[in-house]
Parts: structure tokens; C-alpha cells; sequence
């Protein structure tokens, strides 16, 4: 009898233009919720509390929107990933709607690129995601590109495939969630007083607080999201038996702790790009910085649009992100760049 | 004054007939579900999703058979295993209601049998256990028999009563949840293709997956049970300094594991039987293995029953289980006996 | 561009009189609860359980009264600990109205009391700290007195000023939740049989049980109310590497461990003071011993006080809690003094 485990997908398995539908739709809750503050030290006003979030034209505090990005990414893991060698980037990301606890979430992605590599061992294929509620409404949108090993190196290479995709998203094509207004905005509820308005293109955050991670806090958060690669859990699968740290626990981490500058860049809306520079292990102690891309208005009252670099670290000097070789430094763990939402 | 703590009952406290209501009742709700989904890699589908539940017929989704047991079984602890010198077996475990958020639960054991071992310093009590929700139902009923300590070696040895046990739970006798219905059932969100005329008596399956389990993680599976048994949390009560991993948390992480293999295998009806062979502890990696014991049919539309046996491992080759002396090999950490559900 | 991070108040910040609206409202719900009871031992049945909180004249289950206070005491550090020397004690503390899942809980802090210090570097800063919920309605308030550092040791010395805190709430000064009655108190689900009057003054009840703590815990606690202060996260923030686990979650390991010998000590009234006697770290185990102060009458139907001294130790004989030069031994964490309500 054939087996019955999931050896998941080689490189010849996916073809241009093909949809997956991912296994296993999640309802999220004020359990998530609370969990999220636990592993994190997240504070942003609008995912903390419902009567600031009402004040802000919401219906109430909508799920952390990293919470609805690991949930859709988590359920294609055993689909995109399982054989990846790695995570090349991100691109095209957006949120559409916000998350809220009663909804239940599945993902689903069409293969729109594929590119054989050289060394006829590998490919990288490229993913569009999106992430849908039990109403069948898109909440989420990205873009992800991996290396798969190939089966059978003799296999023959597919037509090269690459999609075309813009650095970031225009601001004018971020979607502002219904009803969303900051003309009420509490800067002393939310933490600083700092608006759209003081912050200039350039000007860079030393976000100064550090956590150590633990073991028992990643392996929880990547199972939290149902992302089930062996290399995060199993010391055996390593030959260094080590445990990687699942890199959104990364990206959760630095955001949390970008509150500390940034404390009214309140609802990620777009995800431009993304690398995971180096891998994170039990032990560090994340940092973060962040960097002002770009500033943009919008069309609801008073949410302007902030273009930040997230940049987390496990040491060495902040603001500090290649050598003159052009790579990434050692000690830096993530490159991300993504929109948020800040009163004017 | 005498003293107010709890020091536990001894062999010579217990009689058959006996009925212990046990303290602390507990309102289960999506904080337990969230957590369960932390510790362990849950995903069967019926469990993390509302609309998926909604399809099969289900009001929504119900909490994990293993958190009503564990909360069952946690209350009983101060009453029944305080003074255990071991957990002998299980047997007769039927889950008769599904558990939603919401529900409260309490349990509830009767003593039916007793023997004093020829050692005279111990006895085995063996109690029926059940689980009752806030409205009197019973959810959950099983057979437990423990090895406790006499407080007083030349106290009179009781009458030797020994419950007649079948080793297994009928298929006619399992009680399938009101209003179940997989006639709809959908395979590709629930992760995989295989119904239960996929599998067949005798086939075993290797569930791949490995977790190196963390303190931090058992113990806070183990308090959310409210199950305070001091070996699983304290470093000085055991002589080598060990903090002992509860079996349950060990049932559930493999449970969870078995997925890979057993996705559709979606609820827990009945426990024939289980040992917990070896002792686990922090820093174990534990793998999964099952076999197929038995199938049949139910009368609920498109719903059948499948008899499992499912090992958890520290190691060792997969489906080894006994040595040649007929004992449990050393990395064996659990082999248990249980009906699931699965479409036909 | 000036700096947008919070560098802390220092003491010459402060002034009599001066009040400060905390940030980061924070909506608590089921989610808090189950954490709660993941990371510590807690059993007390009115927080565990909606039916018995209910025949106890309660709309439903509250959150643990400790969820409240260090809710409320986390949005207090940024502005009022982010630079302390030391936390000094609290007083006056009164939990006015339970919390519910679903409230919202704030923070508002009046400056009552400045004292500099001979040294001329740092200062004595006492506040009264009061938590709000969504409704404006206070839920709890308590004085808390810190040593703080100035920014500049040449800033003059403020005007003395040392508010008078009486040693203790007078039991007439508790407030009762309203339709709180335990008439109908069920002594069994409970967990132990002891009421009002078999408890005398001067009697001690050691709780026998111990817990190890692990660093994921405290800090998923820690993090969990929100409270972001560096030397509980940070391993390069203290010079020996160590994270200082946060206060609170020892008074919070404490009370849970005394539900053995005092089960029926249901609800937290009065916080009459505290003290953190040595620091505690990952590995110590945590053990309690409580002591009876004073025992009092309350108008609400079958509802006693009992004010308790409650201690932490991590090592040591039971009882003992000062060396013969009257300092706090080495072994004991906490020394705590407060309220609690019992059926009579």
C-alpha cells in the first residue's frame, strides 16, 4: 500500500497557471489574540483594545494583521515548502480586510513563475497566495518565491517563467479598511505623540529594546500558525541539531518591538519585500531598526500611509545592514518593507 | 490546628462504591483551544475550523477529545493519584458529547475495584471516571487503575475485587456525536485523500514528524489540566532532579503528529486501552507510529469507525514496540488503544 | 531630528499632583484566562469556573484579580519604572469591581509623594495608580512606591512630600462585589472544606508544592501584561546575562501554589503591602507559605475576610522570613500582605 504521509511537492510538480487549495481552514479568536501578546510585545493601540479600535471607525480590535500573515502562510508550508531549500522573497502583498476573532481563514495559491536552475538540481517557483475568510472574501494577498529541489535532476526543465513584479505597492493601491478614521486619534492612549507629519523620507529608529528568544516561545508561535517544517521543531533534522527559527516569528518580533519609534504606524497594509538575511536560533537576542521609505497620503480622514524598512538584528550596530561586499551583514537577521497606516 | 493541605488519599481510604466528586470545575472556551494549538501540531480540520465543523454537521467546532479528557483526568489527580506509585491502564473511555467553548466540566469517579498487591505496601485502585458538563451530561467516561501506597503497611488488606474489563470498546457501543454527517466531507481541506476503505487491518504508518519537547511547554500543558501532580513541575521531587512529562501531554503531541497519515481519522470515540511505557522527559524528540486494529461502520451517513493503536517513540526504528522478552522496548513512550471517525 | 523613543521619566519629571493617562488600553478575554491558568498552578473555582462563579451570585467567571493588577501595572512601567532603582511597596490597594472577559482595562497614575534621596542621585517617587474599564468605572487602585534615578544630579531637590499610608485597609474599607453570596457555597467543588472559622489568627499553612520556573514562562507573562521593562527580556541588559523574572508573576506563582490549605480564599480585596525581598530567576523553584493576620465580618451573605501574609521562597525551611538582623533571608522572594474573601 502506497504511503500514506506527505512527502510534499518537488519541483516538477508545479506548473504555471496551477491552484492549490490548501488543507485545513482555521478559526481564529481572542485565544490567538492573547497568545500573540504573549509571544510578542506587541502594543499597538488598535490590536489591544476594542474601545480604541471603536474610536479609530472599526468595529472593534481586529486580530494582529501578522496573525492573519502566518495563519495563510502556514497552511501552504506543506504545499510550497516542505522541500524548499529556501525562502527567496516576498513581493505584491497586500491586506484587503481585516481579521477579526470568529473568522476562519483557508489560503489558496496559483503558480504564476517558474525558473530552472543551472544546476539542474533545483527551481524556484512563485506563488501568488491569497487568504480567505468562511464568506469567501479575500483578506490577504502576497507574493512568495522559494527553491525546490527537483525530484529527479534528469527531469526536464519547464519553460522559464518569471513573473514581473514591482519593487513596492503604490500607495494609491493600498486598501484602506472600511470606515477606518483617525481624526479622533488618542496619541496618549496609543503610546507617543508622534504623527505622519514628524517623521521625514530617510530618518531612521534605533527601536532600543532587546529579547531573548527561547526555544519552547518559537516552537509554540510556529505551531500556533499550523506550520508544521520539520527544521523548526525536530533537533534531529539539522546536522547541527539546532531548531531554526521560523522567520515570521521574526518579523513578529521586530514589529512588536518597533512600537518603541513607531507606536502610531498601526495596520500593516502592504508587504513590498522581504528577506530573511540570516537564520535565527534560540539564544539571540532580537533588535530592531526601522528606516522611513517613503510617506503618502490617503483617502480616509486622517490615515496617512508610512513606507518603513524593518530591519531586526541579533547584534552589531544599528542602522548597519551590508558590507562593502554588498551582502547582507551576519548579524542581520531581516530585511522587510512594508506600508502601514499612521494619523496625519 | 490539623494540617489544611492536601496530603491525598492512601489504598486503605478507598472502597468499592465509593463516589468521589472532584473539585475545581472548569468553563473550557477558544483560550484552551488557542493553547492546544500552541503545544501541539494540531491540524485536523474538524478541530481548527467553525465552517469546516458546520459542514460535517456539527454546530461548530468542537474542542479537542484530548482537552476534555485531560480537564477530565486533571480533576481526578489530588484525589486519585496524589500517593501513585504508577498509572497502570486505561479502558472503557467513551466520549459521548463533543465539548464546545463554553462548556464547564467536572468530574466524577466511583471505585470498582480494589487489590491489595502481595507486597503489602500497595494496592491498585480502579476507578470509572466520568466527565459532566454544565447542564449534567455526561461527555466522557472511562476506566482508570492506578498502583497507590498504603499509609500503613499493616493496615487489613480489603476484599480483592477486580472489574471484568473487555480490552476493547465495541464498534456497536460507540456513540457517534448528534448530527454528524460526512456524506460532504471535504478531502482537500482536511489535508488528505485517504477514506476508510484506504486503509486496511494490519497496515502500520510511519508519521515522520519529530518535536523536541521543552519544559516550559509540558508544564504549561500540564497546569492547563489543572493536573498539579508535583513530579511535572518540581525539580527536587524527583531524585535525579528530572521534571517527569504527564502522559497526556505525550498522548496529544503524538495524536497531533499522527495527522501526517491520518488526517481524516477526525474524532476520538473510545479508548480500548494505553500504557505509558517509558518516562519522557525535556529534550526527547517524540516521533509517532500507528497501526490499523479494526474498522466498521456506524449508522451516522458516511461516517465510519477506525481502531488505531498508536505508539509514540524517543527514537528507534519505526513499528518496533516489544523486545524479545516481551517488554516494552526503551524508546517506546506510549502505546495506546483508541476508535477515531473517518469517512467512508 | 529628536529622538521618538521613550527614554523614561526621570525624577526631577516629576510633581506632586502631576496625573498621567497610561498608554495602550488593553481588551482582556478568555485567551488571558487560559494563559493564566498555563502558567500557573490556579485553581481557585470562582476563576475557574462560569457555574460555580454563578452560585456564588456572579454574572459569570471573573478574570483572576492578579489579571487585573498586572494589567493595570503594566501600562504603568513605561512612565513610571522604565528608569527605577527599585521598587519599594505597595499600599492601599483595593480591587473595586471584578473584571469580566471583554472589558478593557487603562491606567491612570497620580503623583502623591516625592522624596530625593541624600545621595543627591536618586529619589523616593510614590503614585497612586488607578485602572478603569471601558465604562470609566475604577476596578482597582493601589499606591506604589518607587526609588527612581534623576537625570541630573545637580536638579534641585522638590518640596518632601511622604503621603501617610496606613499599615493596612481597614476590613470595613473592603469592597464587596456586588451580589457576592456564599451561602450556597459548594465546599466540595471548591477543593477543601476549610471556612472562615477554622482558620485563626497567627496560624501558618506551609503549601507544600514548588515549581521550577523556565524563562519562556515568565517572559510570555511578563509580556502578556504588556510590562516591557529590559531586565526581564534582555540578557545584555544586566551585567551577569541573567533575566530578572518580573514581580509579579512570583506574587502571582504564590497565590496560585497556596490553593493547598487555602482554596477557599477566593477573591483579592485589599492590597495592604509588599515587598520583593531577592530577585528570582529561571531555575529557582518557587515555593509558599502563608500566614493568618486578621479575620474579619462582611455585610455581604455567608462572606468573610481574611488577611493573609502570603510568602515566596526559593529554598529554606517554611515560616522562616527574617535573619536575626532582621533583614528578609536570602531565600525568600516575596513577602506579601493582603485581603481575600471566604465563606463563613
Amino acid at each position: 500500500m502506497a504511503s500514506k504521509t506527505n512527502a510534499g511537492r518537488f519541483f516538477e510538480d508545479y506548473a504555471v497557471g496551477q491552484v492549490i487549495d490548501h488543507a485545513v481552514p482555521r478559526t481564529l479568536g481572542n485565544g490567538e489574540r492573547a497568545l500573540y501578546h504573549a509571544l510578542y510585545p506587541a502594543r499597538h493601540a488598535l490590536y489591544s483594545s476594542d474601545a480604541f479600535a471603536q474610536s479609530c471607525g472599526l468595529p472593534g480590535s481586529p486580530l494582529d494583521d501578522l496573525i492573519a500573515f502566518h495563519t495563510v502562510f502556514g497552511k501552504t508550508v506543506p504545499d510550497v515548502s516542505l522541500n524548499a531549500v529556501a525562502n527567496l522573497g516576498y513581493a505584491q502583498g497586500r491586506w484587503l480586510k481585516p481579521v477579526f476573532a470568529g473568522d476562519t481563514l483557508r489560503s489558496r495559491s496559483e503558480v504564476i513563475g517558474l525558473k530552472q536552475n543551472s544546476n539542474g538540481r533545483t527551481g524556484v517557483v512563485y506563488v501568488r497566495t491569497t487568504g480567505l475568510n468562511q464568506s469567501g472574501d479575500t483578506v490577504l494577498e502576497y507574493v512568495r518565491w522559494v527553491m525546490v529541489r527537483k525530484r529527479d535532476a534528469d527531469a526536464p526543465a519547464p519553460e522559464t517563467v518569471v513573473p514581473d513584479l514591482p519593487d513596492a505597492i503604490a500607495a494609491a493601491d493600498l486598501v484602506i479598511p472600511e470606515g477606518l478614521d483617525f481624526t479622533n486619534y488618542d496619541f496618549d492612549l496609543a503610546g507617543e505623540p508622534h504623527r505622519l507629519g514628524d517623521y521625514a523620507v530617510g530618518e531612521t529608529i534605533d527601536h532600543v529594546d532587546g529579547v531573548t528568544i527561547e526555544e519552547a516561545e518559537h516552537m509554540m508561535a510556529t505551531r500556533l500558525w499550523q506550520n508544521t517544517a520539520k527544521v523548526h521543531f525536530d533537533t534531529s533534522a539539522r546536522p547541527d541539531g539546532s531548531r531554526l527559527i521560523y522567520g515570521g516569528h521574526v518579523i513578529s518580533m521586530a514589529r512588536a518591538l518597533s512600537f518603541n519609534g513607531l507606536a502610531n504606524a498601526q495596520m500593516i497594509v502592504g508587504l513590498n519585500g522581504g528577506a530573511h538575511a540570516n537564520p535565527c536560533l534560540a539564544g539571540d537576542t532580537v533588535r530592531a531598526w526601522s528606516e522611513v521609505l517613503e510617506i503618502a497620503e490617503t483617502p480616509a480622514p486622517g490615515v496617512g500611509a508610512i513606507r518603513l524598512r524593518l530591519v531586526a538584528t541579533k547584534g552589531g550596530a544599528p542602522f548597519a545592514l551590508r558590507g562593502e561586499d554588498g551582502k547582507y551583514l551576519s548579524d542581520v537577521l531581516l530585511d522587510l518593507d512594508y506600508w502601514a497606516l499612521m494619523p496625519t
